[in-house]
């Protein structure tokens, strides 16, 4: 496959349904963090985040035959809403297998955009089995929330757009968790960036994919104990290679870190995002040398935060 | 005074000062209250209030021998944050009176700013007299935070800047305390408006705005006890007078509207507000065959917001 030219198709086909999200800067960020800041917002994408992205550029790929029987998925959270929007106008069916902990504030979304929600157990396999019952009932396509490569693509062009507008940047860093959203901005920046590398920042408590890359395979995660809700699941065989390849770096961070990066945040941009948003900044704060007088966009993820349960 | 002419003069003083704040919408706010919703954000704007644009046009029209001296004010937080930030660069020195139970974030920031602050009772005269004695003793100039022309003209520089971007508005809608902001919208909006016309909110808590209108002269608060803190002031007969010619109807919300306006913001704009900016959102869905089918600029008048103590 082309990525370059993909990525190309991918943000074309997209564009009449997502946002060109701003990109916001901080003097006070810049100076706690010694390095240049551009924050891309996907926290204003539709839906609160950059998986209407990839949602939308798999969804628009369908065959006619395809979206006669709908969709299925499994999320823990966003990119469940992200598969019921980006499926709604186009009156194709989307089921939807939720971990029964997931966020009620994403369950009522999910449901307000006319999707089906199918509860299941958490863990990736009871997630997983949930979901191939239901492509068994009802003749859907299954479409993975992170390692399906018009995801990946799609995902990617919330870096592409970032590169557009500041071509100079030295560094994008992303947060990761099911490794779609690393893996397109990996790509995006091999492919689009002038020197420019890609980081990610991970929970200290979910940290499969840093430990992926120094063992050379798939790691599963040994806890999920993460506020960071969007990152708990594990790297799959289609991104896991670009990653390898295209990823300079994972840096761990801890729950106080993520949330002290949050609240920064929230404060400092007057921007609501939610905690996974938050690891790739608290990353540029834990090491602080790697990022020092450097231009560095930040990918804010998303903002789908149940305001009634906030850690601070 | 041309008002018109000052009004524009203003807004080219303070431009190299300011943000042009952004203005967001959102379908579901729009359905939820029947109109087309325009959000002024001026929790975007530096220091994180519309108040920067007040202080910035009355700092920048003293003389050198008024700057030689300083400036006080009294704010119960971001006028003085304004204050202190304006003259920050300047290396004019600013005597900020707070009261004693202002918010520590709003304190902390204004110390940060490197301005003065000096407590005092919480009361309108405690804080009037402590001003006079600053002035006294150092020969300080007094700005008042909602009463002074030049301040009031530029805080109308807020509903200049949404009136150039959309001229067709029907109505604006500001939040009213001291009566700065709602006069200076009020001129703007009489002066560059097409059929437009002001409304504004204002807590049921301290309606002394909405009960000078009604009885023709200036009313005191008998109660400031509302989440709104930037709205506790009254009107001032600078302003009063304005705000009696050219504003149509202030409509008073409780304390749980300004909640649950606050948190659909947040929710929905995923942006930071303080209480005091939902005021004016929660006017207009309470009182919606107001506003049905028009075209309503909001104005989000700023963000700073104690996140370890919020609402909900």
């Amino acid at each position: 496959m082309n990525f370059k030219e993909e990525l190309l198709k991918a943000h074309s086909r997209i564009l009449p349904y997502i946002h060109q999200t701003p990109v916001l800067t901080s003097h006070l960020l810049d100076e706690i963090s010694s390095a240049q800041l551009f924050f891309k917002c996907e926290n204003f994408q539709k839906m609160g985040a950059f998986k209407m992205r990839g949602a939308t550029n798999a969804i628009l790929q369908l065959t006619d035959e395809q979206k006669a029987k709908g969709v299925v998925t499994h999320s823990s959270g966003n990119f469940a809403q992200a598969i019921a929007l980006s499926t709604k106008n186009l009156g194709i069916k989307a089921y939807i297998v939720m971990p029964k902990n997931a966020p009620q504030v994403k369950k009522e979304a999910v449901l307000g955009y006319g999707g089906i929600v199918i509860e299941s157990e958490s863990t990736p396999i009871a997630r997983e089995n949930k979901a191939d019952e239901v492509v068994e009932e009802t003749g859907a396509t299954f479409i993975h929330p992170s390692n399906d490569i018009p995801v990946i693509i799609g995902q990617g062009t919330a870096a592409l757009e970032l590169l557009k507008s500041h071509p100079d940047l030295d560094i994008i860093i992303a947060p990761v968790g099911g490794g779609g959203l690393l893996g397109g901005t990996a790509l995006a920046v091999h492919y689009f960036g002038e020197n420019c590398k890609t980081f990610a920042g991970e929970p200290d408590e979910a940290n499969d994919a840093f430990r992926s890359l120094k063992s050379g395979k798939i790691e599963s995660n040994k806890t999920t104990n993460t506020i960071a809700d969007g990152l708990r699941t594990q790297l799959g065989e289609n991104n896991f290679p670009i990653i390898k390849k295209y990823v300079s770096a994972i840096i761990c961070v801890s729950e106080a870190e993520i949330i002290a990066a949050m609240k920064l945040i929230w404060e400092r941009l007057k921007i609501v995002i939610e905690p996974s948003s938050a690891v790739a900044f608290a990353a540029v704060l834990k090491d602080k040398e790697r990022f020092k007088n450097k231009k560095v966009g930040i990918i804010l993820s998303g903002g789908n935060v149940d305001l009634s349960n906030l850690p601070f």
